[in-house]
């Protein structure tokens, strides 16, 4: 076999068969690993997993839904991109559980029309993002390549723990708040990818802008700090995909406390954002607090841990206001969450409720988000 | 929380939350195991891996691709009929390298008009797989619910090893090649299922007709067969979705052999269908050899091994007859796999080519059929 390229540029999936397709796909993929005992091509893989147990996490980008192929910036969404915002969604997970990600399975719905070039961008954006974030023992171990009228892609990513995994629920009052990674910069991006042009992104010095689309479009969670995090003691963890409040409210739910953020260790994202938010006349404190999809990892370290490289201590944790309802209405699952929401907010700005702090309704409802 | 249905009948997915769709989805689900350390809700899942070792595999059902939301016959797919199907073909994977499923996590993207009731439904179809399959430790650990124009389904499933995992390309010249499950059932049966109402499936005994279908629309792969033919000394497996003579030519390119069938073994699987074959003018050989999504098993066993309940000796492994090409050419890439094909067909029945055999060209181009 003479190893010629499996398409001449311009040929679309519709026009190779699944081995061609795979042919297309494999090569830009990294599908050795250390941990890898059996990669792509069997029924299943096999990965060894030290220790005696996985973390195991999946998520699915449609168009459409979670990203568009062409945007009103006229930025279009490339494979490259949407490689690397697959793996860097799910590697979060994986860290936020303190674990080391060891393997991912992609599965791929294309319309037939997609170039084949995109398949084989998608491969290399996937292996991108593993040197880029420092997970250098995962590898691609599996997948499915099929078609559809919508492009969807699901991943589902496995790491090993040398630790136990850190969950949400393990915070105790009195424990710091630590947050690693970058806050709003994914939603300005996103600002700015639905933002027509010409329009008021304009203003907005096209560096800035570009930063912001790529944290949008390729971010990069702080991988590596999960175990770092883990090591350095932390008892609760989780990946900040749906904005700092709704994150750090679902920590301090499932840990049975409040969370009270500090706005002067959170200033700095503020004031990088600010440029591009008095442009374009938004809230650089909205992106910051309630903005998604950035995949930093928020985390509780017991007080006078040593903060691993790149985290700040952003918070504290308190114990909940008791309830003012009879204790026989409480139930151990969602009802808590009710009455605790109702005996205050689980998250504060500096001691205020995010109404109190912003001075207004803050979006997404933060009276009645979800849990 | 008096935990009221999470929807009133007819109510689409497009009217709920994210949350109050996992509501309506976790309670039919089975969310714990054996194996399930934590289960859905934070980040990851954490499973148990005895062994130091998992198999995983993924799977995408996505409609019009895979499945029709309503057959030209008049059957609709129900949201339990995915459900089982989709643990189906998952588990059948986990089951081919001789491992037992422990866990499966499920990402559903929905169209906004699917009723609340269809994604209950495929919650307890996913359920009731794991129990009739006989996957006792199975449960579903995590997952991702999203929107989008098509309805899509991809699964994730691992599995734990108390024997090294049995690959495709283990088999070697001498053994004796088995199966277990049905061949050729749930192509029949979605030949019926294409076939419209009045249609030439009305000749075939409604008993009959339905048996097919929910072959094809429930396969039960023999998923406890998989450890037992691993125990019983398998040396090389994998998973008949792609039609017999398919699946046994890439277990045969894999293995570096050529595999004969055994028609009088096959004899009973064609006659079973050979009454809905004539009514229809279809070939009962042809489903049975080369009929999809049945998923049964097929493995190599050493000669004089006991054969585990189910299986049955359906071929025998011999040695490759020598290229006739020099060996220069040959790589251990895929030109071995070209060279074999000119050598002969990997597969044989009773000694002859397919071609030969069937006394016609076999569908999908045997000649050039993708290893």
């Amino acid at each position: 076999m003479t190893h010629e390229p499996a398409a001449r540029p311009g040929t679309t999936v519709s026009e190779l068969s699944e081995s061609q397709l795979l042919e297309a796909f494999l090569p830009g993929a990294t599908t050795r690993g250390a941990q890898v005992l059996t990669g792509p091509g069997d029924d299943c893989a096999v990965v060894a997993t030290p220790g005696g147990r996985v973390v195991v996490t999946t998520d699915t980008l449609t168009e459409g839904q979670d990203f568009l192929a062409v945007w009103p910036s006229g930025r279009h969404t490339t494979g490259a991109d949407l490689g690397r915002k697959c793996a860097a969604q799910n590697l979060a997970d994986v860290a936020s559980m303190g674990a080391v990600p060891t393997a991912i399975v992609v599965s791929l719905t294309l319309p037939g029309d997609t170039p084949v070039q995109w398949v084989t961008d998608f491969a290399t954006g996937l292996s991108r993002a593993f040197e880029e974030l420092g997970a250098s023992e995962c590898a691609l171990v599996g997948g499915d390549l099929g078609r559809g009228t919508e492009l969807s892609i699901t991943a589902t990513a496995m790491g090993r723990c040398e630790l136990p995994p850190v969950l949400r629920a393990g915070a105790t009052a009195g424990g710091v708040l630590v947050h690693t990674g970058v806050l709003g910069r994914a939603a300005a991006g996103l600002a700015a990818l639905l933002s027509p042009v010409p329009g008021p992104w304009d203003g907005v010095p096209e560096e800035l802008r570009e930063q912001l689309t790529t944290a949008q479009l390729r971010p990069r969670p702080p991988v590596t700090a999960g175990l770092a995090l883990a090591r350095a003691g932390a008892t609760a963890m989780l990946d900040v995909s749906d904005g700092l409040l709704r994150d750090a409210g679902r920590l301090a739910r499932a840990s049975g406390l409040v969370v009270d953020l500090d706005p002067a260790a959170l200033e700095t994202a503020a004031e990088t954002l600010e440029p591009a938010a008095r442009a374009v006349g938004a809230d650089p404190w909205q992106w910051v607090l309630t903005g998604g999809e950035d995949h930093g990892l928020l985390a509780v370290l017991p007080v006078d841990s040593p903060l691993p490289p790149g985290a700040r201590a952003i918070g504290s944790c308190a114990p909940t206001a008791p309830a003012r309802t009879a204790p026989g209405v409480v139930d151990e699952e969602g009802t808590a969450a009710h009455e605790q929401h109702r005996a205050g907010p689980a998250v504060t700005i500096a001691g205020r409720s995010p109404r109190q702090w912003f001075g207004r309704d803050v979006v997404e409802g933060w009276d009645h988000f979800e849990p």
